[in-house]
């Protein structure tokens, strides 16, 4: 079964995408082709934005699915004249938060992923330029960071950092534990005065050697026998250090951000 | 006007702040207290969220707004029994893809931003890594890269490179123009045989110096003179070579990517 869905928006489309993954993740079985319209401004690009669903529909013998964000309700009244099947992601909520906010809601096209306000825009920027300069051991000073990542070299320490840096502003440093650490069997004096902002990441041996594998083919430092190695004794250093650890290896970088942020009780705002 | 909103999910919330944003930028004059509550997955979970938004409304003296993508129907009953105006996500717009697509949705708790799969997991990780990799000129083989980011030093090449790539899984690489190519006013042939992947981001003299002023305050990188004249032969020069260009100095992170992807024709599924 072949259904073709649009996101189609007044802006980037991400917030209609995201909310749309979520809806589509509940039917299996369907194989949705997937087509993104961002920056739908005016009526010519909805009526081009019509045409090409009409388009699919007549291609997969099936009505496309619409995830609808433009906020203007001209606009949305064209995307609705199409053979389809629209859903309409602000109309509906809208009207229950003006009834619930007792005041009109001022249409603020495409401002989701806009740029609001260059302080908070240099936040963010700052966040990802903290996290590039603090990753993976380059610099080792922490006394700036909102939090410090640590585990095993590939324990997805580094893209977790950045994506909490791009979309919670949050300077994020990274640290990974290294043969001598672990050998000592406790963390660096420079880290160990950073213990409240310190979280572990923890990967399963066997994920670990993969990923290794790919970077490093053949190698020791990707064979299973040191990767357990590496795991174990990173286990016991952050339990005897007492550092809150999670586990990487059934989680996606949203996940454990997530619950980092939760556990450490930073509660950002996300872009 | 003061009201609290809750982002209660089974998962990591991400969706419903996302929307919920979209949602709130509609009123202004409103001060929004956001909340998060990821990864409630049990009825414990559920009391303990609706205890927290009751108490809300009591110090607001006003029902606080939850946004709620809980899909069990039995938690998120007790959600809605707490004192607030509750969005349901997933109710309304499930029913109308139950009946659009003629079959039953399966219950698949929080896996919007979870990992659903190793091998597109890795894709973005490796692009991810790509982008740290072809960052800055760091690398300049670019046979690999999906697209080029280029132009002047802090034009916003980074943070919008590291975006694409966490979640488009876009490899993107960037190269920052050198004050050599601006003379020569041509690209260097490294980059020239990749033209049709390249996009120029141009950003305005005076948001500029105020970037870099902020990075090397006082210098004659971060010179209002510097600037104007960095970005004149840059639009010159990638005007002379038909490279399309974006500018920056108002667009989000978002929006560049969504741009930049739109322009190259990448319609990559969205992470």
């Amino acid at each position: 079964m072949f259904r073709t869905v649009f996101f189609i928006s007044d802006g980037t489309a991400i917030t209609g995408e995201t909310l749309g993954h979520s809806l589509l993740a509940q039917f299996s079985g369907v194989e949705f082709t997937q087509v993104r319209i961002p920056f739908v401004g005016d009526a010519t690009a909805a009526l081009e934005a019509v045409a090409q669903i009409n388009r699919a529909g007549k291609r997969d013998r099936a009505r496309p699915i619409v995830i609808n964000t433009i906020v203007d309700k001209k606009l949305s009244a064209i995307i609705r004249s199409s053979e389809s099947v629209v859903l309409d992601l602000f109309g509906e909520f809208l009207d229950t938060l003006e009834n619930a906010l007792g005041i009109k809601p001022q249409p603020a096209v495409g401002q989701t992923h806009g740029l609001k306000d260059f302080s908070v825009y240099e936040d963010r920027m700052k966040a990802t330029n903290y996290a590039l300069n603090h990753d993976d051991g380059i610099k080792l000073s922490f006394d700036r960071a909102d939090l410090v990542l640590v585990g095993v070299s590939r324990s997805g320490k580094t893209p977790t950092c950045l994506y909490m840096a791009l979309h919670y502003g949050v300077k994020a440093a990274n640290y990974p534990l290294t043969e001598d650490d672990l050998d000592e069997m406790r963390l660096p004096p420079f880290l160990r005065r950073h213990k409240r902002k310190i979280i572990g990441l923890m990967i399963e041996p066997d994920r670990l050697a993969q990923i290794r594998e790919t970077r490093k083919p053949g190698s020791r430092y990707a064979s299973i026998k040191q990767c357990r190695k590496e795991v174990e004794l990173a286990e016991s250093l952050l339990r005897l250090e007492g550092i809150p650890v999670f586990q990487t290896t059934r989680s996606s970088i949203e996940e454990i951000s997530s619950r980092v942020l939760a556990e450490l009780g930073l509660q950002r705002e996300m872009f």
